[in-house]
C-alpha cells in the first residue's frame, strides 16, 4: 500500500475515532464512517471490511498515542511529581470535550463492556498503558507498595471528574477538582 | 386502565431499565424489551408507541425510586454522617453489577448526552436529585458554604469507582476505595 493509501486508512480512522467519541460506538454506523470519510465506497471497503476491524485499528492509534504521549511526558518533565501533575492537566485541557462526551477512554470502556464487546479487553487494556507509567511514577515518589492502589486511585478520580462534569452545568467543578488533585500529588 | 394494564406497563418500564443499564440504551431495541417482555406486540403499543416514550418512563421510575430511597435513608439513619457513609455504601452492595456495567445513573447520563438525546437533561436531574440531598447532610454537618462542592465531590468519587471497577479486573479497588471515602467522612 503506497503513501496515499496510508493516508486515507490513517484519516478513516481519525474520523471514527471521533465519531465513536463524540456519538458513541454503537450509535456510529459503518455508512457514517465512510461518509465522513469523502472516500468512495469501494475504495472504502479495500481498507476495511467491517466496523470492529475499523474499532480494532482505533484502539491500536489510540495505544500508540497513549505511549507516544507518556514518553513525551518523560522527556519533558525529569520529576516523577511534575509528571503526575501534569496527568491531571489532561482534564483542564480537553474540559471542553470532556464537557460534552466525558472521558474518550471511560466512555468507550463502559460501552464496549455493556456491549460485551470482543474487543472490550483490547479497550480496557488503555487503562493498563496509563496504570503502569503511573506506578513508575508513584514508586519514584517512594511510595512502591501502594504504587497499584495510588495508581488507580488517580485514575478513578479522573474518571469521575469527566463523568459528572459532562452530567452537569457547573464549570468550576473540574477545574477545583484538579486543583485538589494537585494539591493531593504534592502532599505525597 | 386496569391493575393488569398498570402491572403489564411496570413490568415494561422493568425490564427497559434493566436492558437499558445492561446493554446499553442504543443497543436496546424496541423489538427487544417487547419481546423480553412477553407481552404481544398489538398489547405493548397500546402501552408505548416509541423506545423514546419507554426511556421517558425508565427516567420517572428512576427518578422516584431514587426519592423514596433517599427518604427511606433519612428515616433510617437519624444523622448526616452516618446518611453520607450509606451513600458510599451503595457501591458496596451493587458491586457486581457496578463491576459489569457501571453505574445505572452515570452510565446512561454518558451514553444519552453523547447522542444529543432530547432527555438528556431529564437523566442528567437523577444527579440533581443525590446532590440537593447531599447538599443537605454537609449543611447538617456544618458545611454550608462548601456544600455544593462537597456533594459533586462526593458523587464524582462514586461515579470514578464505577467506571474504573467495570474497566479492571481488580477485585480489592472498589473495597478500597469505598473505606477512602468513608475516612474523608469521618474526617469531615
Amino acid at each position: 500500500m503506497g503513501t496515499k493509501g496510508d493516508n486515507n486508512k490513517k484519516q478513516i480512522i481519525g474520523i471514527a475515532d471521533n465519531l465513536f467519541y463524540e456519538k458513541g460506538y454503537e450509535h456510529t454506523s459503518f455508512t457514517d464512517i465512510a461518509d465522513s470519510a469523502g472516500i468512495a465506497r469501494g475504495n472504502f471497503y479495500y481498507y476495511f471490511k467491517t466496523k470492529d476491524d475499523i474499532l480494532s485499528a482505533v484502539l491500536e492509534k489510540r495505544r500508540c498515542d497513549i505511549n507516544q504521549m507518556l514518553s513525551n511526558w518523560e522527556q519533558e518533565y525529569p520529576e516523577a511529581r511534575m509528571r503526575l501533575k501534569n496527568y491531571t492537566l489532561m482534564l483542564v485541557k480537553s474540559q471542553s470535550n470532556i464537557s460534552s462526551y466525558g472521558c474518550p477512554i471511560g466512555s468507550l470502556c463502559l460501552e464496549l463492556n455493556k456491549l460485551r464487546h470482543a474487543l472490550q479487553h483490547d479497550a480496557n487494556s488503555m487503562f493498563d498503558l496509563f496504570q503502569a507509567w503511573l506506578v513508575k511514577q508513584f514508586s519514584a515518589l517512594g511510595h512502591e507498595q501502594d504504587a497499584v492502589f495510588l495508581s488507580m486511585h488517580l485514575m478513578g478520580r479522573c474518571q469521575g471528574i469527566s463523568v459528572l462534569a459532562s452530567s452537569s452545568n457547573n464549570d468550576d467543578y473540574l477545574t477545583r477538582e484538579v486543583e485538589l488533585l494537585q494539591q493531593w500529588i504534592n502532599e505525597l
